[in-house]
């Protein structure tokens, strides 16, 4: 059976569940307005570790027991954890991986790594190959500055287009329809398409204008999406971006404009509903943990409340690394998408 | 349908199909035992480009664009490519898929990647999510020595464990048995099953020994294949290993030994296939693009041909990072794996 859909874009017939979700955030997370949301805040970013690379890898595992756990579950009952992170060679999931002895798929798509782990994810699940999987994705504002542009100890000036990395991880646990009725559910979430991203430049070099960098991404993946499957943009409750930011999103907002949609009154960014202006956080956040934790703890509820009934999850990733910076490269993206409906009442 | 088998295993009942490969190689890797089978050659392993990234990245292009010009297809014809290298952000492969502009999942397992790629691929082609993809993978020995161990230009000594990173990229394009049917086909090989592998860690902190690093994780992941499928070893031909090398290779067989399999008879390391002892390579070959390359250009025509009639191809990859080492942090490891047929005659 083809499930593919117009080029880039695919159905999943089956609809597999999304049956749990948990997000971990830092301190700056917890004072913005989805504060009361998250489920676990730590006062301390380092967590008591030695690193803030280990905090983060840290607050990946718990994410991903943590959704386990609402549903009654262990890692030993999953067949699979997918996800990563931005820190090169994804040291926060593969040590993740480690302490919960699972199957791994390490996927790497900067911070459209939730999206992409979601809909591989979904695919297998309706393929017959998982029962029970996790997706997780994880950032942390200090490992991230250190790895990606300047030591903190510096103290360097933020720029006007600059966007703080979100220290957080998000879960969520992805099941089989029938696994779903079997067994007891914390969310019930279907996801029932998705749309594979292809990578984008438009010349951008500049390590802190990654909003710029990315809208032509999120805006190639949606405009494939809604052409591939031959929708309106009103199809959707809510068309959502992972980490764009205001000036990204005001870029997104027009490349969609001169492609046909006007997203305008359906758009939602993730990294400009994770923080309150009066966080001065420039333009926004940032970072795979951005949209992986505002997805397991707002988007997710809003979609089983029926606030929301049907959203497309478009996650962007910036493919650049601190090295092809300094070459004088400029920075690729790439976002990917899922469908993700609230459940039938 | 359920195709899981046991913990970490499933099989493809659709039996996905390797329709065709292509090497790319630097001049080291062509003066060895296979040199003759590699498809490209370059004699300055810069390619004439500025960075020896850069180079890496355009071997990675190459091998994807010839995989599919040897049927006939260009990259506009694929639903995906999956792949990614052992650069940090796994630039090689993002800067590929720009260059390709498919739909792209960029995949991180270390050395794993192209059995991770493999697997992946066709399970979403045996789940109806793709006709035609291409799985690839490369490495490069100066980008590999300059991020993970120390720049060429202090001219440090080898350690008697260490092991040489392959300079070259390997891809293979992968079809569902139906489009395999209909359309001219370069190779032959069908992908029957495969197991997901667990992160293990030894405990091992040198990075120049990632052969006792990823030793338990092969282990683990073969010892599974067999368990999960009731097999025994003389089921498979050959069990290949990526690049564990002389040293890995032997504790390999050791821990299978230990937990009743002994694969001495049927066991082929990648690392020890692609140089020859007169090379000085230490203990053998490494990176990702030591088993792509040994694959496309000598694992699958030995398929094709009846000389091996079926393998279980697993890569280890060592899921490290340069800070992770600095941080003192040990090397866990992963292994995937692929069950590899030649066609039924």
């Amino acid at each position: 059976m083809n499930k593919k859909r117009g080029e880039q874009s695919f159905v999943l017939p089956s609809a597999p569940r999304i049956v749990s979700s948990a997000s971990y955030v830092g301190p700056k997370e917890a004072e913005g307005p989805l504060g009361s949301s998250f489920d676990v805040v730590c006062e301390d970013d380092t967590l008591g570790l030695d690193s803030w690379e280990a905090a983060e890898s840290r607050m990946l595992e718990s994410a991903v027991r943590l959704s386990l756990s609402k549903i009654g579950r262990t890692p030993a009952d999953i067949d699979l954890f997918m996800g990563g992170d931005l820190l090169s060679q994804i040291i926060s999931a593969g040590f993740a991986a480690r302490g919960l002895r699972t199957p791994f798929i390490g996927m790497y798509g900067a911070c459209s790594t939730m999206a992409e782990s979601i809909i591989t994810a979904a695919m297998l699940t309706d393929g017959g190959f998982s029962r029970l999987s996790v997706c997780g994705a994880s950032s942390h504002f200090s490992s991230s500055e250190r790895q990606f542009r300047y030591p903190l100890e510096m103290g360097t000036q933020t720029t006007p287009t600059s966007q703080r990395t979100v220290t957080g991880a998000g879960a969520v646990a992805v099941a089989s329809s029938e696994y779903a009725l079997e067994k007891p559910v914390f969310r019930a979430v279907r996801i029932t398409g998705g749309t594979i991203g292809r990578v984008c430049d438009y010349g951008i070099t500049d390590a802190s204008n990654m909003g710029a960098a990315m809208a032509p991404a999120a805006a190639s993946t949606v405009c494939a999406h809604l052409r591939d499957n031959g929708l309106e943009p009103e199809f959707y409750s809510e068309i959502i971006t992972g980490d764009l930011g205001s000036f990204g999103s005001e870029m997104f907002l027009e490349l969609c404009y001169a492609e046909g949609y006007d997203l305008t009154a359906i758009h939602r960014d993730c990294g400009l509903t994770v923080y309150s202006k009066e966080q001065k956080t420039v333009c926004g956040g940032s970072g795979c943990g951005c949209c992986s934790v505002v997805l397991a703890s707002h988007i997710l509820p809003l979609l089983e409340c029926g606030r929301l009934s049907r959203v497309l999850f478009t996650a962007t990733g910036a493919l650049l690394s601190p090295l092809s910076v300094l070459q004088g490269e400029s920075i690729p993206a790439i976002a990917h998408a899922a469908v993700l409906e609230g459940d039938e009442q």
